[in-house]
C-alpha cells in the first residue's frame, strides 16, 4: 500500500484522525421541506417493513423507503436550480467524483443565529473569518455553522410564523463573494436549505442555490455535528448517490477530523 | 490542516491517488433482487419527477424516489440477517463510522465464473490468493471479482433459469474462513447479493449472509470497476444512508488507488 493511505489508515486506527459524522438519522419524524401547496411537494421519507425474520422472510429483515432527492441531510447537484440546468456533469450520477473529498472551513455564527433566527451571513463577516483563520481556500466546502441542528422540535427547527419560514442564511452579496473571489466547491448548511428561510424575498431569489448552482458548484444541507468540527482542517467525504439524473441526494457525510494534541 | 491529510488531499491532486467509483447508476432499469413471490417484495427503484423548471416549480427540478434498501450498488448490515439481529450497532444508523473506511484484497475470478456460472469461491482460492499477494489483513474488504458487472444485459446479469438463478458466490467454508481465521470486516461482490445464485440450498442456506452478519461483518453487493483495483492497496469508503434501524442501504462506494508508477 503506498504511502499516503498507509498512514491514513494509521492515522484513523491511532485516533490522530477521527470521523465526524455530520449526517442526522434519516426517519419518518426528521422535518421535510415545506413548500406552498401550489407547487410539487417533496416526499417525506418514509419506510415500510418487507419482512422482520417471519412469514414474509424468514431469515431476513428489510424496508422499503420513500422519500425525495432533498430528504435528510442531503447534497444539492447544479441541475437542481435552473441556473444550473445546463452545467456539464452538474448531476448526481455525473459529477466527477474527484468533488466528493475536500477541505472544509467552519464559520461559527452560533451567537448571530441564536440573537436573529433571519441572521445572515455577510462578505464582511466571511473577511473578519479571514482576518482570523487565513484565506478561505479554493475547492473548499463552506459551511455555516448555526447550531440549528441542535433543535430536536421539529416546529423550532422549521420554525414558521405567518410570514414564513426564519431560519439563518447568506446573503446575496456573500454568495457572490465565495463563488466568483474564493471559488469554493459548494455551500453548506444546518437547516432545510443553503438558503435563508426569507431568501424567495432576496434579489435573485434563493441566491445561495441561483450563484452556486449557476457556477456549477454544490449544496449539503440539514448537516449535524458542526459542532466538534475546527475552523480550518477538516477533510468531508460527501458523495450523493448515484441517482440517473439525480438533483440532489440523501448522504452519509463524512469529516476527517486531526485529534487535538496527537500527531498525525 | 495535518500532514496526513495534507499528503491525502496533495496526492487526490496530484493524481498520484485516484478515485474509483465501484457504483452502479441507481436507475429504473438496472436490475432488481427477485424473490419467490410467496415473501415480502423489495420495491425496484423507482423516480417520479416533482417539478422541471415548470409550473410546477418554476426554478428548480428534483424528484420523489422510491426503492427497498438492497437496491442497486448497496450495503448489507448485520440486522439484515436473522443471525445477526441483536448484534450491537448492527444496523445503519448504528455501525461505527470507523468502519466505513477501510482497505480491500481483491480476488480475481474472473476466469472461473465465465467458465462456471455457479462458480464457488473456496478456501483453497483464497489460500492460493495469499501465497502471492500475502496474508488478507484483519479488518479487509474482501471483494470477489468476476466482472459480472460488465453484463449490460439485464437478463445476462440475472441469469435465472428453470431452476433459479446462476451467479458465483463463496461457498459456506470460504465464508468461515474469512470471518473465524482472517476477521474481514466484509464481503463485496458484482452480482445481485453476496451469496452465490443458488445459495439457498447450500448448508446453511446462505452463508455469506449468515456467517457474516452473524458475526457484525458487512456485504456490499452490484459493486462496478473491480477491474479498476489492483489485489491490494486500495482503500474502500463505503458509508450507507443514516436509515434509522436500516437493514441496508444504496450507497456510493469509493476506492481511493495509488496510480501505478506515481509517488503517493
Ligand atoms: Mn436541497
Ligand atoms: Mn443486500
Amino acid at each position: 500500500m503506498t504511502a499516503v493511505l498507509t498512514d491514513l489508515l494509521a492515522a484513523l486506527g491511532t485516533g490522530a484522525l477521527r470521523i465526524v459524522d455530520l449526517t442526522h438519522t434519516l426517519a419518518p419524524d426528521f422535518p421535510n421541506i415545506t413548500l406552498p401547496p401550489e407547487v410539487g411537494q417533496s416526499r417525506p421519507f418514509r419506510m415500510e417493513e418487507v419482512s422482520r425474520y417471519d412469514e414474509r422472510g424468514g431469515a431476513w429483515y428489510w424496508n422499503n423507503l420513500s422519500f425525495g432527492e432533498h430528504t435528510g441531510t442531503h447534497f444539492d447537484a447544479p441541475v437542481h436550480w435552473v441556473s444550473g440546468r445546463d452545467r456539464p456533469n452538474g448531476s448526481c450520477d455525473t459529477i466527477p467524483v474527484g468533488d466528493f473529498i475536500a477541505p472544509a472551513c467552519v464559520i461559527d455564527c452560533v451567537a448571530d443565529s441564536a440573537r436573529d433566527a433571519d441572521f445572515l451571513l455577510t462578505r464582511g463577516f466571511l473577511e473578519a473569518w479571514e482576518a482570523e483563520h487565513g484565506r478561505i481556500p479554493a475547492g473548499s466546502w463552506v459551511l455555516m455553522r448555526t447550531d440549528w441542528s441542535k433543535k430536536t422540535d421539529p416546529v423550532a427547527y422549521q420554525n414558521f410564523d405567518a410570514i414564513g419560514q426564519h431560519t439563518p442564511g447568506p446573503d446575496p452579496d456573500c454568495v457572490r463573494f465565495l463563488v466568483e473571489e474564493r471559488d469554493v466547491i459548494g455551500f453548506g448548511t444546518e437547516t432545510i436549505g443553503t438558503d435563508a428561510g426569507q431568501a424567495a424575498h432576496f434579489l435573485p431569489p434563493y441566491p445561495c442555490h441561483y450563484y452556486m448552482h449557476g457556477a456549477g458548484k454544490y449544496g449539503l444541507q440539514c448537516l449535524a455535528n458542526l459542532d466538534l468540527l475546527p475552523p480550518t482542517g477538516a477533510v468531508l467525504i460527501a458523495a450523493p448517490l448515484k441517482i440517473l439524473q439525480g438533483s440532489g441526494s440523501p448522504l452519509r457525510v463524512l469529516a476527517l477530523v486531526p485529534t487535538a494534541g496527537q500527531r498525525a
